[in-house]
């Protein structure tokens, strides 16, 4: 999916949106957030749906690590290492084909080679982290909702600036997981952003703060 | 010392200023954001010299405290705990102070009795944690650079929106400490901003943040 303003004309910044975990990419909560993106910022926004998300087929693995997650949503298990190996099961796929699409997206006469932002949450920063650390042209990232368990590695090689939310009282990534991530990051900007509430419960406010912060990074 | 806007008539909302220790109500730190919330944000501001702070004498128990500090970052001993004495000593004169003022600010013409916020950090948010629990006038706040050592009851009786700022690499407030109070804050409404520095390099963008927030809760 890709969106930009009406009538638009010449190049513009662009911000990549990789959604949840079983969402796809026009899921109501990147759709909102990308016309606000488009209307408010004069962005350009692109959404792909992750490996196994929305029309695409889901491999033998992917459907086990799923159906261990739902036993332990069910059961009361831990939770975290099952979202941490989803992850990782996918990233290896998703990072080479957002590069793909980057490089696609790029060509386009209204949108071009213009600085590029990464916003992603849950399992759009499980896999965004590695794709942020290998792609140089993301220039500023906003990141969150997951924990260091992925990609410990990848998140020490991010440079740029990262906006990174937590929720205080997250059901599904432990408290010292999200800000041992935030710790990882090599940025020399970085801002935590972390509020109350469960793991869905981020606030609204903090697509105001999204939208200010490619603004100031991207424009 | 109070801000208003040029030419200001009639009521307005009202923030009140904390500044940090050894500092006082015109340090540049103070007038430099009280001028951006009365050019920026039409807020009236108000700012008090802390007890032994500005043209205000030391008690003898004041010096000696501050005396230890001294002696502590010259010689590397823990300073986290002499902080909190400090704040905890200067306290209870300060919010009785803070509220007479505030019943004095808020019977002129050009202030009135519209919502209130306080701004304060660091010692400005170890006296103003307790005065914001004691004041139901204040209706937001922006708080933090210290630990939870400060005023553990008081901060659980606080229960309107937070904005709380940690430095993540702080050399006077343990990192844990400041998690902790942010914690403590019963608030339905809080949100933590944590970012890289020490104790006094608190980005500027998070003028323009707190900005929003006051806009948000008090106009």
């Amino acid at each position: 999916m890709l969106w930009t303003p009406d009538q638009a004309t010449g190049v513009r910044a662009l911000i990549l949106m990789g959604h949840g975990g079983g969402q796809h990419k026009q899921s109501p909560g990147i759709v909102a957030r990308a016309r606000r993106f488009v209307v408010e910022g004069g962005f350009a926004v692109a959404a792909l749906d992750a490996p196994g998300h929305g029309d695409r087929p889901r491999s033998a693995e992917q459907d086990r690590i799923i159906a261990e997650l739902r036993t332990r949503r069910q059961n009361g298990g831990e939770l975290s290492p099952v979202v941490t190996a989803l992850h990782n099961l996918l990233a290896g796929q998703a990072v080479p084909e957002w590069q793909a699409a980057l490089d696609a997206l790029q060509h386009l006469e209204h949108v071009g080679a213009r600085p590029v932002g990464y916003w992603g949450l849950s399992m759009g920063s499980g896999l965004g982290v590695p794709f942020v650390a290998a792609e140089p042209r993301v220039r500023a990232a906003v990141l969150g909702l997951n924990g260091s368990e992925t990609s410990t590695g990848a998140a020490a090689q991010i440079t740029v600036p990262v906006e990174f939310l937590v929720q205080w009282d997250d059901e599904l990534v432990p408290r010292a997981a999200g800000l041992a991530l935030f710790d990882l990051f090599a940025s020399a900007e970085k801002t935590l952003h972390a509020n109350p509430g469960r793991h869905a419960e981020v606030p609204m406010f903090e697509l105001d703060s999204a939208l200010r912060f490619f603004t100031r990074h991207l424009h």
